[in-house]
């Protein structure tokens, strides 16, 4: 623990110094603030009461985030076999959480039924490899509405010649089998997209969905007890784009949601993103170009979808901005760039910068390449430091070879 | 280990079936044929006498291949600590072996110190750092030759706004700082880009260094004893694309490097790639879609560069393309896409397909995104089969998160 007065010129996470938190645990650093994550969490309840919130897992999976998670009583939204195993270790309600799924394996299905978690199924094709497992009680089935949204074209996950989901014919007869096989129970689901901060995407979305239920029941004579809605919340990275105010868009989806079934959605994104900063030293100075110990196999965003993150001089973040730079990292590609002509303060070896809004698609996207072996987390509790998971050493890197 | 009549249908990677392969280990996995690790060696030997063929860690850091490469005699190319204690425990000859680096950190330098091996320095401000663990008795600088190539934009590490290398002009103070500091033993070193097919390309890269060379050795009355050419030799992996003539490219390098100094090679790609191949099932067959059991976490190539990888149907690898499929993975976004409109046999639920030329840059860039944990790899050896690195465990995926 290290007393940090309130005076300090130093940017904090938590009550506790970053550059004090980089120096004890080294870099590069995943750090955690708990109460960001816990205030994201209490924010959707708040906005979306009577609502299944279920966790998406494949945003944050750091086992310590997940049991926190889990205590606040939401669900996990996961997408395979080991999603769900880490879901039901980590404490999440079964009952209360979804799998929701694009071209599964036999053994996440298997993995499904034994949990007797709700199956959102991708694809028609895919409900008689189901049923070799047993009939579910409920079954849901996820609809391409024709449109998508999304940051990057990366992320829109609907419209045409998009993957995921099903047109309304296609939607309709997987319903008409499932009723065949003499189930009962049904929801419906759909996601299109992420990091999106348009409410009347959202209301269109829904009434869209809704108008497909509907056709859906009365054609089929079934009742849809569940609608997921997925997620896509926008979360600001970049300057000028400002937070949802999750208040108001919870007004809107219930004013859009006319429909007598329980909502679900599934917030990743969310719930981690902002509570999440990568610590890294600059190691070098070299004109325009400033070497981090972060890299791309840190954090992939930037090399993958040309991703904003802010960059801050943790050492003193309310210093002027008078340079250009290059945020480079020790990765032997040029992709390994993590911002180009950023306005920063003058830089210098050893000054650690904070890489904010980090907390989701960050060590999970991670990887071991150019000898980066796995960063260690550290969550912060106001004034406490918690080790969440230990940097790899070259044996954990040798473990299972043979 | 499985007999495999002559005349299967199946394809063979050595002298194995692939669906065998796959059935027996599971998918994905990927699998490595020996022969072709010690015939590519065999290659460059030939192509290159008296040269000093330094493997890229950076390409594949599977243990036992290292290990088997270590055992052909030639030297390794590393890039940070992790390499670096990976080569030496592998058995790799330090005394023949390379520390190519951009943006060290402080224990990257320290390593290197220890371990004797030849340096890269990527720029001057570097240099005073090393020089806190002791002075070496031979230094190297990184020279940015003005102009680089690259298959993609992402691999194309020299010319004007690259984080890598130097000037000439700021070559030429880091030598004169070295020479001060006292080091009488010089080598320099060049590596603009990867997959490079032009044999000209590389002419005029050798004659440009060995030029900027000459004016350093004149004007600081020095004498490279090492002069290190990187790599980026070409492999094939779209139709059309032709293998580089090694002997021949050979000959162009030997015509060219005038210098008397020792030449230093740095090959990873062109070791390994062709010996590696992904065995992947086809989940769900949706219309146009192919869904796939692999993914951008199993190899993020495709949708990290666009890269092209050939995928072949590993059950009648000699069936008539009849077909027009998207190929996409189980990751819950539209990133997760390995080839769009690809030509191929019709196909089905349970197939095995082969991705090709997916040895280098495959495993040591994998992630376990949307829970895909890593998968085993396999080294074939003509009839034999080797489990060289086993599957990952829901207990791995926890090992050092407290």
């Amino acid at each position: 623990m290290y007393f940090i007065p309130w005076d300090t010129m130093e940017l904090q996470i938590g009550k506790l110094s970053a550059v004090a938190i980089a120096k004890k645990y080294g870099t590069p650093l995943y750090v955690y603030d708990k109460q960001i994550i816990l205030q994201k969490i209490q924010d959707l309840k708040d906005a979306f009461p009577n609502t299944n919130i279920c966790y998406a897992i494949k945003a944050n999976a750091n086992f310590t985030l997940l049991k926190l998670i889990a205590q606040q009583g939401v669900g996990a939204d996961c997408c395979n076999v080991v999603e769900m195993t880490l879901a039901k270790e980590a404490g999440f309600d079964m009952s209360k959480s979804v799998f929701t799924t694009v071209n599964p394996t036999n053994k996440d299905l298997e993995k499904a039924m034994q949990l007797g978690i709700l199956i959102n199924l991708d694809d028609i094709s895919i409900f008689p490899r189901l049923l070799q497992y047993g009939t579910p009680q409920v079954i849901s089935f996820r609809v391409n509405p024709g449109f998508g949204k999304g940051k990057f074209n990366e992320v829109n996950v609907g419209g045409e010649g998009s993957k995921f989901g099903m047109d309304e014919e296609t939607l309709s007869k997987a319903y008409a089998l499932a009723k065949e096989s003499g189930i009962k129970r049904f929801g419906l689901h759909v996601h299109t997209g992420c990091i999106i901060f348009d409410e009347e995407y959202f209301q269109k979305l829904v009434r869209k969905v809704l108008e497909i239920a509907a056709r859906i029941e009365t054609s089929l004579d079934i009742r849809f007890e569940w609608i997921d809605l997925g997620s896509g919340f926008g979360v600001p990275y970049e300057p000028g784009e400002s937070p949802i105010d999750m208040h108001h868009l919870g007004k809107v989806f219930r004013q859009a949601f006319t429909h007598p079934a329980k909502l679900i959605i599934e917030p990743g994104r969310y719930i981690v993103a902002q509570s999440g900063t990568i610590l890294t030293e600059v190691t070098t100075v070299k004109g325009k170009f400033i070497g981090l110990d972060a890299s791309m196999a840190t954090l992939i965003r930037p090399a993958l979808y040309d991703a904003y993150h802010p960059f801050i001089l943790a050492n003193d973040p309310e210093k002027e901005n008078t340079e250009s730079y290059n945020l480079v990292g020790p990765v032997c590609e040029t992709t390994d760039f993590f911002a180009r002509d950023r306005a920063m303060p003058k830089l210098q070896e050893g000054n650690i910068l904070a890489i904010q809004v980090s907390g989701a698609y960050g060590f999970v996207m991670a990887s071991r390449y150019n000898g980066q072996s796995f960063p260690a987390e550290v969550l912060i509790d106001n004034e406490k430091d918690f080790l969440i998971r230990k940097k790899e050493t070259t044996e954990d890197l040798l473990r299972g070879q043979l």
